[in-house]
């Protein structure tokens, strides 16, 4: 059973706000595995209606229309429906009375075109609406059913939850279930060349979606029932681990890369506190994101200026001369300097060229320097981002890696943390 | 002339992602007086995508298609529209350089599905992706044309903006100018009461705005030369700030309030150190994203435990015990403890309840308290948000208003900072 979604309303077509309701319910049907395979939107407009109506009634069984029931006189929607399928319009008595109601409760006056809302086409399946005035409907004919609905988001969330989904329960033919794979540290190229035979139409479907320097894979299963499809998907994630690799996959369904990290924190029993200057609390800030983070994040420093990293972290002034704020010798001195003036278990450092412009030397917009520091010493990584990206993706992709090597020292401990992208130091060039 | 939009994307068909594409496409079009009217979203299905295709070409001069350029095997569109008008594919040159540069940039290795990218239609004016890897370009052919976009919405934006609005100039009657008024401190309803008589659709037309606590106004002057649009402009967004205020205006099409804060700090030259404790690194990440705001900003400090608090910023046992970590008198101590920390001229603090819990004590959710310390003393305001928003929203918000009172500050600079909204002290409980 084919669906498709069409909202009205000059406002979208335009550009004045925003659709947030063709996704709304291209996810519920997502959920019930029916397919949708267009989404049009079209102006306040009879004859513009009429005909996308027409091609929809083409091509899908199922149609879900938005808008156009208000009270005014460019509310076209149950009209041009009518029209359609010569279905004349009877008033309900149900909702007359609540649009009666709505009326009293707000002490306003009621107009003729209000009194308009309340016919439907004749022997359609009726949805009140809970928070407005124009009621819902489902008119089923000709093997075509189309879901008249209002076109305000919550009052159409409202009458979705609450009307539609019993009435869509007979159209729905087995189970669909779906789970996002989440990877640090693969590009998309590298995934789909991975992942190619298995992104096909195929049950279970693999689709890939890039994100601010993180991949996920979206794993959708239909079933007749839902263990079926729960295990459907298992099986898949499972191959999608073998060939990805296991410390690539930071999580299934989880959040955020800060959420991993907070939570294996917590598992782990550690505290963390930060020394950023390139990302100057943008780590600080994605750890804080997650509710009780406070129990795992003692504090972090935002060390922009070299004062501030001699002063409150000791780093010394001759490795800033001799290799510069951003090197791996100045991370690691932050680490470690992070973790004595707080006293958590790990410090967590970055500094790095966030650009548009270098820092004078030639460095490259986009280098960071990464190190952690625990009781056992420093460990530092090398970092590139930016290609052709702008400030913000680069601080926000460099304090990813700063979470994904903690996250990556969290799954290892209390065992020894290995890491061939280690910078080994020449000796005494840290202290 | 009339446009039409159609986003490619099986991830937006099935309701995973927001399309936000198609409104920022027709509000740009809507500005240069195009008209839009339908907006397409089909999955990455070759056949579907040619029917769609088809169809807008019989009805529309000017169609905009965004998605379906990328790596992978589902991308589609550049060959839809080479088959619809029969032009072979060629590869563009700066293109192929482009996308050299970029992985090379990042160090990883080049695959086949990358280079396909380079290939154009022939004949088509090639927009270049500053910020990834797959070209733009727009056929002209039959007296149509069509204008392909990359589809994540950040590269899209980007080459929207500096590619496709000067491509468009040759369709465009006429000379439009806009301008955003950008405003804190003001509520939406509130601004909204203020300009109901200008907001209609009279020349210059003045469009309102609410995002993340703040508000904008667009003021768009339609005119047969610039001189004359920007004319209108001026004296519109002259008569907004008489309604407005002047102080509740941070700017004209400026980019952030960070951007204000750090121009003003620079201006005024002077630095500012952060303490944060609720937002934990938010305000810190806000000032450094502004290019070369290393120049004003020494350091920050989220000192997100009450003993960091103490061991940083000395802030007194007796004043948490009595008063609590979210209280006036600790964002007080914090704002002195940092300047003095870091040698700034101003420090800047704040403590309160991002949510989604309480403290444990009666204090509400969305509560915090924002201190400005200079060498006169503190100042401390009371900020409350929150209402039913979520927890990024209170820190953001919650940020928003301690740049707006660093803000505050900087305009009155050097004169004394005076303010109704300053908490005052009993004698003593500060210090």
């Amino acid at each position: 059973m084919n669906a498709e979604i069409i909202c009205i309303g000059t406002e979208l077509v335009i550009g004045d706000v925003l659709n947030t309701s063709s996704q709304y319910i291209a996810r519920k049907l997502a959920q019930r595995g029916l397919n949708v395979f267009y989404h049009t939107m079209v102006g306040d407009n009879p004859r513009r209606m009429q005909q996308i109506f027409e091609t929809a009634v083409s091509r899908s069984d199922l149609i879900f229309i938005t808008g156009g029931l208000g009270p005014t006189q460019d509310d076209i929607t149950v009209q041009t429906v009518c029209d359609f399928f010569q279905l004349p319009l009877v008033e309900n008595a149900e909702s007359l009375a609540n649009i009666k109601a709505y009326f009293a409760r707000l002490g306003r006056k009621l107009t003729d075109n209000n009194l308009k809302q309340a016919l439907v086409p004749q022997g359609a399946t009726v949805f009140q609406n809970a928070l407005g005035t124009a009621p819902g409907c489902a008119v089923e004919q000709d093997g075509k059913t189309v879901i008249l609905l209002p076109g305000p988001p919550k009052e159409m969330q409202d009458m979705f939850d609450r009307s539609v989904e019993p009435f869509l329960e007979k159209y729905t033919d087995g189970i669909i279930r779906s789970h996002f794979v989440k990877i640090y540290g693969t590009g998309e190229a590298q995934v789909d060349a991975i992942m190619a035979d298995l992104e096909s139409g195929a049950n279970p479907s693999v689709a890939p979606y890039a994100k601010d320097g993180e991949m996920y894979l979206r794993v959708t299963a239909k079933a007749q029932d839902q263990q079926q499809a729960e295990q459907m998907c298992t099986c898949m994630i499972e191959k999608i681990r073998q060939r990805v690799g296991d410390q690539q996959i930071y999580g299934i369904d989880v959040e955020s890369l800060q959420q991993v990290v907070v939570d294996l924190l917590k598992d782990k029993g550690l505290t963390v506190a930060t020394a950023e200057s390139c990302t100057a609390g943008y780590i600080s800030k994605r750890i804080t994101e997650i509710p009780g983070s406070s129990a795992v994040f003692p504090m972090g420093v935002s060390t922009y200026s070299n004062a501030s990293k001699q002063k409150l972290l000791g780093v010394r002034t001759d490795t800033l001369r001799q290799f510069g704020a951003v090197s791996p010798q100045t991370a690691a001195q932050m680490a470690r300097g992070v973790r004595l003036l707080s006293g958590a278990d790990i410090g967590l450092s970055i500094t790095g060229i966030a650009g548009p412009d270098s820092d004078g030397s030639d460095k490259p917009v986009g280098l960071a320097y990464i190190s952690l520091s625990d009781q056992s010493g420093e460990y530092v990584i090398k970092s590139q981002k930016g290609g052709f990206r702008d400030r913000e993706y680069i601080r926000y992709t460099s304090a990813s890696e700063a979470l994904n090597l903690l996250r990556l020292y969290l799954l290892t401990f209390p065992q020894k943390f290995e890491n061939e992208k280690f910078i080994k130091f020449q000796e005494k060039t840290i202290d």
